[in-house]
């Protein structure tokens, strides 16, 4: 999408360790046009599969969520990196090692807010690893549903976590891909 | 607004130390087009008031954030409870107590996101003891910019924070104001 990989290439900036900051468009501050735009743009690809609910994670993921699922209108649901006073009942809960944070999490989203009737769409602003993804989609399959893709804003093709789940079979379709940033120089792979 | 109330009747749950459980519609599922409906009367509250940005919280806030945002046509930032990886520079922060994780977080937010001439509105889900939008107020007053209001979505009036900002001169604006939710039985405030 020209639009995202204008401003990553205008806004972004490459930090130590393969990170890359997008904070003022994507994360800390959010372009809502932008992700507006994207939010269409990942409907269009989705289009006709009868999905029933965008499943993320706390936090950054939310913004696309729910631009996401204001345009199909169905509802989101993010998983929780901790459990919180206030969920009470049984939950799904699956591991995932955070490279960006250094930390392994685990995902919890509780057990009433997936139906095994359900077809979903995990989304979120990042994809390196996959581990965010794997872990998603390891919950929906716990709860009987099915995963109908991923959408992602922002996948770092080089850490090859979005061409290992597509090679798995899953629907990951990303609005840029980055194929290389070394040395600060951000390289898109043609899609 | 009655049709928050109603949700809040039909699909809330009072639980212990008043936690007040709204799970499914705002704060792990995101019931989207009630949410939505939120946004218009929050949006029409503020209209006319040259709001430039919406600042709320990870991790709810920003799914109120995101839908006040879109339809104002501004950007929306949120402040981290963490300094991470992706953020370099300086930030403003204040510290803030969750009374719902009975922990004190400090809220970071980058310096060059708010501009001093920046007309901000303050998002949230929840208002309880008005921990968060003292905390958000106070990185406005430090980065020199206008807090125009605070929109929240559900107020818990019993708590006082509410009244006690509104008294100190700031517009809250709140969807639903519980005034009791003693033996697990939700009372509104009349708006």
């Amino acid at each position: 999408m020209e639009l995202l990989e204008q401003a990553i290439l205008e806004k972004g900036k490459v930090l130590a360790g393969d990170v890359l900051k997008v904070g003022s468009i994507i994360n800390n501050q959010i372009d809502v046009k932008l992700l507006a735009a994207l939010a269409e743009d990942i409907c269009a690809h989705f289009k006709g599969r009868g999905i029933t609910k965008v499943l993320t994670v706390e936090a950054s993921g939310i913004a696309v969520a729910v631009l996401v699922a204001e345009r199909l209108g169905v509802n989101a649901v993010f998983a929780k990196k901790s459990k919180t006073s206030n969920v009470d009942g049984e939950v799904y809960c699956a591991g995932c090692y955070s490279y960006t944070h250094q930390k392994k999490n685990t995902l919890i989203v509780p057990k009433e807010y997936i139906e095994n009737t359900d077809k979903i769409l995990i989304a979120d602003d990042f994809l390196a690893n996959g581990e965010a993804v794997t872990a998603l989609s390891e919950i929906i399959r716990q709860a009987g549903a099915e995963a109908v893709g991923a959408a992602i804003a922002i996948e770092k093709g080089f850490q090859g976590g979005g061409d290992r789940l597509r090679a798995a079979g899953l629907d990951v379709y990303s609005c840029a891909i980055i194929d290389s940033m070394s040395e600060g120089k951000i390289v898109f792979r043609k899609l």
